[in-house]
């Protein structure tokens, strides 16, 4: 069967339903190159501002599948699980969170992506160990999942090669944030990788891509039926995102902060979010009975993290790479903090190295920021708030402005930060 | 100053204005590559589906012509007036104007195009005389001008090329009907053409851009005021585009109807417009007494034609090419016809192969579409509704049903067609 592409785009732009039929050339022949970039944009500006109903949705993630191979993870005896969160500003939570996960029993294949804008990636945080590699062959995520139980690595370029095509086009077209090529881009390689059942960490907030409550649970609701419908056990959490997870943010900085984590420390707030993620990683999985903070004190997840990370080469008692230069940010009045913004934060952070411009750009492993206090804390003036770390002196000019405006001090403490907003399943 | 496509682009999808400086900066860059193609359509589709407003619109035409050279008639001791058809099916109004017009001692620069899609091109319909050459230096177009008055010649690539590399990525990303875009693409090239007047036909009804007269209004109300904003004395009449234009729709056939207009017969249509639009541009330039059906009568428009056509290499007494093939369609019935489509005649005759399917095919000179009757007309079963003409045999398959399902007959008459349905100046 064949259409013609502008007749699919003008369908769309008028707010017409596509078939399935439809929907299934327009990804085929998008992958082969049939269908131009230029045709795509136009489509992917009418899909994010005319919508696309469940069914489409549905059509679109199963044609982007079916663009590339699927893993097949039912050889394993273990259960597996999966997380996606949708990214944040110091959201390290992937890191203590699968070997947490793995070391009661529960296989977690993370594939995981690179940071680009200002939301870090986890591929990054972890080259900042020396030796770690985040490339694996398929054979070696399989065993390396059937022997430890944990991997976190990249995701091959095989799972859905038209999303990953499509993902590239959006970035520089305007076009990221529509929600169903949002949820068919997520669960397409959620569920061509083949775990059975996947937790969603939806944020919402100035450092999310949802800002808002209602649309993040819009999203959230397209993921979890995504889910079920191809047979995955899928459930949500919204979290908070509108305040950086934890007091440190960049790539090294975060390896630290989740080994605090993996030791039985670490800031409340990621600690909270680690159990709570673990606790519906585990249920889904069929372990609905256990405490997951248990093996964050015991150790349990920490000797599971060293397997995790010498597996695939790197050190776990090496040191990491720590920036040249500091900066220290002072608190300019005394009071509490009643507003400490993660876009700010995360911009700041992106500027100062932790991120990059473009694809090609490296990141620097020390870059970053790491605060003093968090959202509700006390601050004398003359304190500091939060100390910026870069290799690069000229980066603290822009990185400045934004760390001073994000913060707000006040005499009147404004109440504690809700972190799980709402929960679908 | 420099600009970031994409948040230009979010800042369109958002419904938020672009300022005069974002939309230089625009379309300079998309002119020299800087602004890819696929930024561009997805823009394109924003600004369709979100609108702009009378700046913008403004902006975007002067920006186009400023990405190009501009033409001085001023040297010239008449005035200039220009007409400007939104395109339909048969209209060959063009052919018979040009000449009328410089008969009364207006210059009459008419920069043309060719066919796409089912509605013809002036261009194509003028090559199917032997000998004709579309494309004129600018000397040479000056110096026709001059000493003639009229000329029809391909628009020169140093107009707006903006508007010319924006226009073929319209039409293959579903982006062409947007009125913004359909309004500066008209008018960049109208004002760099340097015309002191311009009348614009804006077609209305199913074998035009324009299907609604509320949308036809939006888009003459916009020609009109970016026509006088730029010091160019502009009128619009709409005109309606529901039945093909007089009996015959093709290249060859349409220069053959043209003749007899200008010899001074012709369909009653064909003339009516010819002659409304000859009044308003020798109005417009300052010759409101005319009548100019007296040099259609008196052969002076035609000895203009012959003129016109010898001075760029065509051979006006040459046999016009006939189609090898034809094929009639008989009425089924008796009665009145009360519904000639134009759209399905158009298409039917670009099928035949009077247009063309991609910029880079040939069209067929003899085919196309001759009615043997109009909207109206009472016909008798069994007599030939219109004769279908292709030098392919195989295509007529393809524009039989359409050909077919044109025509509605009733007994009872539906009344006459209104032709010239309003006048915006």
């Amino acid at each position: 069967m064949s259409f013609s592409a502008v007749e699919l785009i003008i369908k769309k732009r008028e707010r017409q339903e596509l078939t399935s039929k439809e929907i299934n050339w327009l990804v085929e022949n998008y992958t082969s190159g049939v269908v131009a970039d230029e045709q795509m944009s136009a489509l992917a500006m009418a899909i994010l501002l005319n919508g696309m109903d469940r069914r489409e949705i549905k059509d679109l993630t199963m044609a982007m599948i079916a663009s590339g191979e699927r893993l097949d993870f039912s050889g394993l005896t273990a259960p597996t699980s999966d997380k996606h969160s949708t990214g944040g500003v110091g959201d390290k939570i992937t890191l203590p969170l699968a070997p947490l996960v793995a070391s009661y029993g529960v296989a977690v294949p993370q594939l995981s992506g690179r940071g680009l804008g200002h939301t870090g990636g986890t591929l990054d945080k972890l080259e900042s160990i020396p030796g770690w590699q985040a490339t694996l062959s398929n054979t070696e995520l399989y065993s390396q999942l059937a022997e430890i139980g944990a991997v976190i690595c990249a995701a091959g370029t095989g799972l859905a090669p038209a999303d990953r095509k499509l993902y590239s086009l959006r970035d520089v077209t305007g076009t990221v944030e529509a929600i169903p090529l949002i949820a068919s881009s997520i669960m397409s390689k959620k569920i061509a990788e083949g775990t059975s059942s996947l937790v969603l960490d939806v944020k919402v907030g100035s450092g999310a891509f949802m800002k808002t409550l209602d649309t993040a649970i819009e999203l959230a609701q397209t993921l979890v039926q995504l889910g079920k419908d191809a047979g995955v056990n899928t459930s949500a959490l919204l979290t908070d995102m509108s305040t950086p997870l934890g007091l440190k943010i960049g790539n090294a900085l975060e390896v630290e902060e989740s080994v605090e984590v993996l030791q039985g420390g670490g800031p409340a707030d990621v600690v909270e979010l680690t159990v709570e993620l673990a606790k519906e990683m585990l249920k889904l999985a069929g372990l609905g009975d256990v405490d997951p903070s248990e093996n964050l004190k015991n150790g349990k997840a920490f000797d599971k993290w060293r397997q995790m990370i010498t597996a695939q080469g790197g050190d776990p008692d090496a040191e990491l790479p720590k920036a040249r230069h500091s900066h220290e940010v002072l608190a300019t009045e005394s009071g509490f903090i009643t507003r400490l913004d993660a876009l700010d934060v995360g911009v700041a952070s992106w500027r100062l190295g932790a991120g990059r411009e473009r694809k090609e750009d490296a990141v620097q492993f020390g870059a970053g920021v790491q605060l003093h206090a968090q959202l509700g804390d006390r601050v004398k003036k003359g304190e500091p708030l939060m100390t910026l770390f870069t290799d690069t002196e000229e980066k603290f000019a822009r990185a400045l402005g934004l760390a001073e405006q994000a913060v707000s001090i006040s005499e009147q403490s404004s109440g504690a930060r809700k972190l799980i907003l709402h929960r679908i399943s």
